[in-house]
């Protein structure tokens, strides 16, 4: 079943170590299909130049495994709550790609420092609350999803606007349409960690870029005027 | 038309992944045919590994399209303003090489801080006015170009001798005698870009090299007295 | 004898290379056969491009070569000690890896500033402590690996929850249960030196993970209760 | 004439970009053949994958072209002045490997702040005391010689035991008995310079190794107690 979302999901997977974003078997990728209300996810730990097609999990948003030999990532649970919470999007990644790592275990947000950050970002990629020990205890998984989803509430932010988070002492989540546009915005958030990293040790004040220029570059990108790629 | 100019346009383009200048589809190269006054440039957010000299746009200085299917890139009316006000130069290249975007974003000139530098630039890479949200909000790529060639108007700096920009808050222009070139200053600018943010760290004072020194590597490479290279 | 832990030992010196541990002929992997007490090193200064499994040297617990045409790895007393004194361990990595000889050399440990260093290491890696000069002119490899020890015992820590050591001034030393396992420690200790190298420079202050996120992801991959990766 | 040696040259040149020492038509390698008195360098400014052994060019001590069609290098006056006044080494390595710039940038010796730098150099990398105007205007090549030597002079360093200098502004010269063995040192110097500058920053004080650790590990390699590698 769901041949198809295997397929993107197996080659979504296989562009995390393609660009750089995993060691080992770090990161998992997955995408839902909303007609069924199921989602396909990587197996947990399985080395990429193993990976097969066949290997991809089909669960569905309790993070129940509907079909498959292996256990799902054990991230599931964050995918699920996501999911559920954000009807809008339709893929989801995890990393520890090593920029965006660095700014979530000091747990600072990376600022829109730049024209590439706006080209893809509309605004700060925040950092979610820390955990609390109840909820890393119990649910973890879960507790990473609901903590993901508050931050954007209590800060209101649109999660479809700024496609991406830090978990505090931990690393990566982004988000897009369909897991092919997850992991761009995967890649683009781990460059522009590195490029922000390195603005802030030049001039640690004053590195965001201004309103009109943030709008400017996100909306040649995105939206009804956008003026960016093929039509 | 001008198929031997998109061949070395579609080349030069595909120099820069190859060189680690870009991630994704970003980054553009052109160069002029100055007989006829149009120039031949990368399509709009075309991915490299798909792009074939077919798909190179031919456009006029006023960044109207002449030949081709495809819109051409987003930061054509920069390029063509360039062009116009710079008789000289064949060549242009805009990237978002993450060691000289460091530079833009931070706001700070790339001072030449050694022979490398002085080999390629003769003198320090400047920052581009910061654009006001008026340049910004209309005319924004043309109001590029415009705040480049007036920052070098301002500052008596000849692009010729310094063929690279970095504009605020968004990433490096270089240029050539053509597309070729235009790349080669490029890769140049990022390197020097990186070495010399360590060279900060390391010792944040008094980096620039004697004026000397300067001469004499940027007059090894260029003038009738160069004598690096083959004749 | 031992052909198959040859063929282990082989493949996972030529695993340092491939994900960038070591330059030149630095670098050297072992693995022990607990039943006979012997175990296989790597010979000395060999480059990796002319090495076969045939080149491996079979050497006992006092660092006699028992089989082999080649000298053993310089450091093989150093292994020696430490298969003497940690039964339960059953391969030994020792690299001159970038990041954490950083550390190594600054004399600091690396925190557990985030999952990723949780996932595979309970605890900082610890700074063996410093060599006198009598530890060094004399027996200095076998010294090496008494202080190892020694840090391990002073300290209270457990060589299977941390499975990892960085000696002051050199470099790092992994191990696991046989070569494989510590080829990936050694490969999770640089990276994760990596990533919190430049946590440090964005936050130098509070970096350590809460002890109960620690606990956490260590045991999600650790112990009865483990729930990463396939039964 | 001198065909080994020409062939020797050649794969050392061709060994830069492999180990990432140089950018573009950067760096150049040569090698003596003592009896005649000439040497054997990369000509100037040519592509490396446009290299050919034939393309390698004949020198005498005076910089004079002895056989070749192409100009030699730009920094043959360099090379010949230290091949003329240390007769004990036999090949020369020049890069702008971006470390060791890093360092000559920041006008700052390499410091032996560890074992991997205690093994091949013994005792920190200087800096080539700065040139003079008149020093760069007149025989600039030569004069960059002269100040190498006359810095191993005055600081009483014996260029066999630190076979390696950077030249203040420029970037790294390295040598060794023979072009091979000086590339080898071109290469421990890059990734000396990137630990030790990543050392700096966690722990600037008090980073170089007790001089009984560079005793030890320096003559674990050479002299006649060494016992590293292979007899």
């Amino acid at each position: 079943m769901l041949e198809d979302i295997k397929a993107e999901v197996y080659a979504a997977n296989m562009a995390l170590p393609a660009n750089n974003l995993v060691t080992l078997t770090w990161g998992n990728v997955s995408q839902i299909d909303r007609e069924s209300g199921y989602f396909v996810i990587k197996p947990s730990g399985v080395e990429y130049d193993k990976l097969t097609v066949n290997d991809m999990v089909v669960v569905d948003l309790e993070g129940k495994v509907i079909e498959g030999n292996l256990r799902p990532s054990s991230d599931t649970a964050t995918h699920a709550y996501l999911y559920k919470m954000w009807p809008e999007i339709g893929g989801i990644v995890h990393t520890h790609s090593k920029w965006a790592v660095a700014f979530a275990q000091a747990g600072l947000p990376i600022p829109a420092a730049g024209t590439t950050h706006a080209d893809t970002f509309y605004g700060a990629v925040p950092v979610a609350d820390r955990l609390t020990k109840a909820e890393v205890d119990h649910e973890y998984e879960l507790n990473t999803g609901k903590s993901i989803v508050r931050t954007f509430v209590n800060n209101n932010i649109n999660p479809i606007a700024v496609p991406g988070v830090l978990t505090n002492d931990h690393g990566p989540f982004t988000w897009g349409k369909n897991a092919k546009e997850a992991v761009h915005n995967a890649i683009v958030l781990d460059v522009v960690a590195e490029m922000t990293y390195h603005t802030r040790q030049l001039n640690p004040e004053n590195i965001e870029v201004p309103q009109y220029l943030l709008d400017r570059h996100y909306y040649r990108k995105h939206g009804p005027n956008a003026y960016y790629g093929q039509r």
